[in-house]
């Protein structure tokens, strides 16, 4: 089969064997991949993997010893825990110790036209969710994440930094769960995909502060001062912006003013398909173009380069 | 003017001078109000209240000294906080010890033709809630205050218990907020109001446990119970009952099986309406009858009768 592989510090489309199901796994003929500005971190180096890359995305089962998944339109969660380290029996199984994670560590990923994955990561797609928006699932997941482990209130005011792929996805999922979203970013023409949705949108220049909670999706290694600065008293910050370079920080701000920094990750695949099975999300907007799976390495280019949203990969 | 008043132990309706708007108050033409079980419970001496009933309500404002909500369609929170006491002072208004609250504490409240209010209580009604959406806000707030309150998770299985009116809006105030609910009653005529929206409905025959979440919205002395039956160790009890007579009740299995219990009464109205604003709720599907203002006496008995959903007052 063909893949997108990264190996030997480079991006290639290689020929390699159709990975067989093991015990408790299925095949999935993968139909369209998301790439991610994790992938791009990864051709630069970041978690030094190497294999197939791709860890949004949405196929139909190909094969199922089981039977039951069969023909199946799916995707899959990414995170493959060891089931027997210590965080794994005390259930955060996201911090498992020895976890492999599809395209990102240890584990090919979905930029192949087939890929395998455990039973217990497949969730079938209701027919209200179109293949493009299927792929947004993971990125939604990983917005919903900030509620499943912080206490967001319906009262609070909540800021949004970054209008990249990421702050928007997370501003959209939380819109849909009745949050008083508000976002910050740069590019008119992304700020208008949720000012469709009444969503306050502010530049560097209009915004101002006091926000209950600031979301980092910036990117950048100013975010987190900026969040500082954006914040109330007592109030919190969400870290999703994960950047690996030192960043100099006045973080003296944050102990006057009693904030509270929590870091937040990928996140629970079922919440996100209650809120696009519940909701009308602009999600498609995201969309910048499509390549097939042949062009993969075009395709990295083009979401390497500034200001592009999503690229997509469509692999049959 | 015509109210609706509960006094001398009896409920009547009476002519009454049409009150006088004073300093940073508004005059409210009212058009539409809502029976609540609250209202109910007054009539049979909860409270000891004496006055006009009412605190589920729009209408239209017919008089701003100041001018600018001069005709707006509008709706009100129903707390007046001293805005001196020590809760007061540290921003816990709603726990103020001088509270007034409309139609319940010390101050009339909306089965009249006209009432007045503090400025600081009206909400505006944006054009896509109507009339009779609007009275549903003030409950539809109550089931927000319980997020507002607690950390809920996107992942929690959560169980609301009764599907009375109270049950029911916070089920759908759940729902819309992408939450995965399930909805314990007695009536499928109601269950059936939900089950519209897939959210998963039980009777007594079967419901069987381990939600990590149940709301006792039973009205009943046996809700408590039942939900110290349903909940999962370590999971959360969510106290919406306010029952007055004493329950018998087993309390060590909250402690053995380290449950929290949290009561929770009246909450935000801006959720409320961003709710009703971003989801299509069937809410008006709870309305039982509509009765005009003169026929108040019969409205609450029609609102007494077993299983009867939500009885509105039209007033003009």
């Amino acid at each position: 089969m063909k893949a997108l592989v990264f190996q030997d510090n480079q991006l290639q489309l290689i020929e390699k064997p159709r990975p067989v199901p093991v015990a408790d796994q299925v095949l999935i003929r993968v139909k369209w991949a998301g790439i991610c500005n994790t992938d791009l971190e990864i051709t630069r180096g970041y978690l030094g993997f190497n294999g197939v890359l791709g860890h949004e995305f949405m196929g139909i089962v190909h094969e199922d010893p089981a039977g039951q998944l069969q023909g199946q339109r799916v995707t899959g969660s990414i995170n493959l825990p060891c089931g027997s380290c210590d965080a794994c029996r005390q259930g955060r199984v996201n911090h498992c110790i020895k976890i492999k994670v599809i395209g990102i560590k240890a584990r090919d990923g979905a930029f192949a036209e087939y890929m395998t994955l455990p039973r217990a990561n497949i969730h079938r797609l209701p027919a209200e969710i179109s293949d493009q928006e299927a792929v947004f699932i993971e990125p939604l997941a990983a917005g919903i994440e900030i509620v499943e482990k912080n206490h967001l209130k319906p009262t609070d005011r909540i800021l949004v930094l970054g209008d990249g792929k990421l702050g928007l996805l997370t501003a959209l999922a939380l819109w849909a769960m009745g949050y008083h979203i508000h976002l910050a970013g740069k590019h008119q023409h992304k700020l208008k995909i949720v000012r469709q949705l009444e969503i306050p949108t502010f530049t560097a220049e209009t915004i101002s502060g006091n926000f209950d909670v600031v979301i980092d999706c910036t990117g950048s290694v100013s975010g987190l001062e900026m969040a500082l600065d954006l914040v109330r008293a007592e109030g919190k910050i969400i870290l999703k912006t994960t950047i690996t370079k030192p960043i100099a920080l006045d973080i003296s701000k944050a102990a006057v003013n009693e904030i509270t920094i929590s870091g937040s990750r990928c996140g629970p695949f079922e919440p996100a398909l209650r809120l696009l099975r519940r909701n009308k999300l602009p999600i498609t907007a995201l969309i910048d173009c499509v390549y097939p799976l042949e062009q993969g390495v075009k395709a990295f280019a083009r979401a390497s380069e500034k200001g592009v949203l999503k690229v997509l990969l469509k692999i049959f």
